[in-house]
């Protein structure tokens, strides 16, 4: 698929980039500094790049340079039509996505995705998952990733490449829900571990400084590498380069070993449960039933994320817990449940109206066409849950279901103990 | 100390009570059936009261009739000054805290606590902590209880008495922070084992039939004998007494083994977590930084209930884990965190107004006089962590005290992790 609609604007990577030099290292390790490259650039991208962008320059170990790629598009900015990769070089603000937050001045906008991407270490992906199919094939080719039969590729030169997700929700797969980590660990041959970073982190208000909290959910491949270079992982997280990279003293990041995805699968199913608590706001149900709702939707969570995998011999009780009880599991479900997002207001609407509007008329008509992710998540979870025949196990998120998408009445939410297989 | 004031109103045990004589059994099993007794009767109490009142005729192995200690107080009832025990009596409906919301017809109000406890082998006390050094030790002598030496107690003749505690909150003891329950077991000679129901639970919700979930901390007593019944607690609760008594369609009980108070605390310092929500909300905090501090909370909570205990060799981590992620934990500190309680409002105000007014005023100006548990609870809790010496273990629950009695300022509940020894 050629990419050419991403490079209209002009590649700005070897412009003169003033107060950040390219081959700037941080620290003086023996090791080949790390050098970071964003893949997105809309409200969270801009968001989670002043937090890189200042720490590879007060953390050792890094390039002083981050690439971002922004999708070359054409911006009105102080009355003039401009491409926003130039608009965010020289203004060092996102005006379209993060409008009044400055970026630093390290940070380097580039229309290109093969550029952007090129020689990194450690990228970041932060886009729609729907673009994923048509990003990652470039990103593999840049990186010269190569697929070396099954699952198993390789960078070249023996290089080490890590990937980060910070892209909350599921695909669709052959089996159902699919998730995004392995939809970006395939597009990159199989040669990239990754690990994600989820919590509740409303865009705007990272931005702002304001304090958070955020869990890394770091790849098993990580994690050994880490246990193989005498770090403990647990006791001793400070050390581990995603973490420097992401931690801040208002963004503070708990790491967590993933190997069961719990992490990510959070950040995912919690769109489900909140539109459980949306209908209990919707037909003006109190606080006790509500927050019924939400805890039995953190237990059916847990469920599904030890059963998802439940072939795994891998899966880990203990870690798959502790995910929960940080900010990427009950820290993002009470802002998502109890916050005053606008994807909230839509699944009140949709209870109070008995599902009168479409969830696509909704989306068109109170989100401006932004998407939902909670009634897609609910049927890619759904087909999981139906595919294994336990939908017993997990009557919350069934019920959750059937009143999103086969118009039962949502007031059957207090009822969703009596479901059956 | 003299309970003549608690007898004003005549005693109406023996009146004719209708369709509700008094030697009715549920059931015909082979068992002496069991006699509940209410001690307490505002607002909880009456709504736990209809709970109660239907599971004893509907379940079996209960006496029909149970009885519920009424403070005998004057109430205007019809433009006519009545005794609240006999309105509820003849009216079936407690006027003056639950009004509006018919009480079991089975359910006898009586003013005299000696004669409304008396033969009761199940004890609910539900009633402002307040009371319970003047209640108890007219409950200990009506049921016989003596001590003999120690903390342990006897009943007469074999008899098994047991409690359940629905006060939130803790008491001021010699170490700091004493548990309600424990105040009840001294109260009862260590005759009785006290177990606990705590949830989110607001009572008015419940006294509607509106869903909810509550946590049945079983006393390790109680647990013990249902084990030796050959009762497997986790798997068959079922046929538990307690639950069936509490448990109905639309207020779902779950047990937790108890040994280390962890549901009981939960329900007390919840409320000291809370404070500091409503700090953020005072001060116009987010929702990350607000989910960041309630989710800290609830770690420092789980600390805190392994910590109190520490010297006990029975401190089950994976019991009081669970009971975390049950309605006492999670459901209740979400409900109480996120909800719209005047008890927040004030909190807010607190750190709005940076303190101009204290506690006790803010009480008699916006709750009518009301008491907050959130700033009494914090004093006792933290006498906890200064006897113990460990501040660094509790840096948010040290500055939530600090702020609320140390004249600290209220932003510096963002910095919690600055807390030192």
């Amino acid at each position: 698929m050629s990419m050419g609609s991403m490079t209209s604007c002009e590649s700005l990577l070897d412009a003169d980039l003033g107060g950040a030099p390219r081959q700037v290292l941080g620290g003086g390790g023996g090791a080949a500094p790390e050098r970071v490259a964003i893949v997105g650039s809309g409200n969270w991208g801009s968001a989670i790049a002043r937090i890189v962008g200042r720490n590879v320059i007060e953390q050792e170990g890094f390039e002083h340079q981050i690439r971002q790629w922004v999708f070359p598009e054409k911006v009105s900015h102080n009355g003039v039509e401009a491409c926003l990769t130039e608009v965010i070089n020289r203004e060092h603000e996102n005006v379209k996505y993060l409008p009044g937050v400055k970026l630093p001045e390290n940070l380097v906008a580039e229309g290109d995705l093969a550029l952007a991407v090129k020689d990194a270490t450690i990228l970041i992906f932060v886009l729609p998952h729907q673009f994923l199919g048509r990003v990652l094939p470039t990103v593999a080719e840049a990186l010269g990733l190569t697929k070396s039969g099954g699952n198993a590729g390789a960078a070249p030169g023996g290089r080490r490449i890590r990937a980060v997700s910070l892209i909350k929700g599921v695909d669709k797969g052959p089996d159902g829900l699919k998730l995004i980590s392995d939809h970006i660990r395939e597009g990159l041959c199989g040669a990239v571990p990754v690990s994600v970073l989820m919590g509740a982190n409303v865009a705007n208000e990272v931005a702002r400084d304001e304090l958070c909290e955020s869990t890394l959910g770091l790849a098993d491949e990580d994690y050994a590498s880490c246990r193989a270079a005498g770090l403990s992982v647990t006791a001793d997280a400070d050390t581990d380069t995603l973490r420097l990279l992401f931690n801040r003293p208002t963004f503070r990041v708990t790491v967590v070993r993933d190997a069961s995805a719990t992490v990510e699968l959070c950040g995912a199913l919690k769109n489900v449960v909140a539109l459980g608590a949306a209908f209990c706001d919707g037909l003006g149900y109190g606080g006790n039933t509500k927050a019924a709702i939400v805890r039995t939707g953190l237990a059916e969570m847990q469920v599904f994320a030890q059963r998802l995998r439940c072939d795994a011999s891998s899966f880990d009780a203990t870690a798959s817990s502790r995910a929960f009880l940080e900010s990427c599991g009950i820290g993002d479900l009470m802002t998502t449940c109890y916050g005053a997002s606008r994807n909230r207001k839509c699944a009140e609407m949709f209870a109070r109206e008995s599902g009168k509007r479409s969830w696509e008329q909704l989306e068109a008509e109170e989100l401006g066409g932004m998407k939902l992710q909670g009634p897609s998540t609910a049927v890619e979870a759904f087909g999981v849950i139906k595919k294994k025949k336990c939908a017993r196990k997990f009557p919350l998120l069934t019920t959750i279901y059937r009143i999103a998408h086969e118009g039962q009445s949502a007031k059957t939410i207090v009822e969703f103990d009596k479901v059956q297989a």
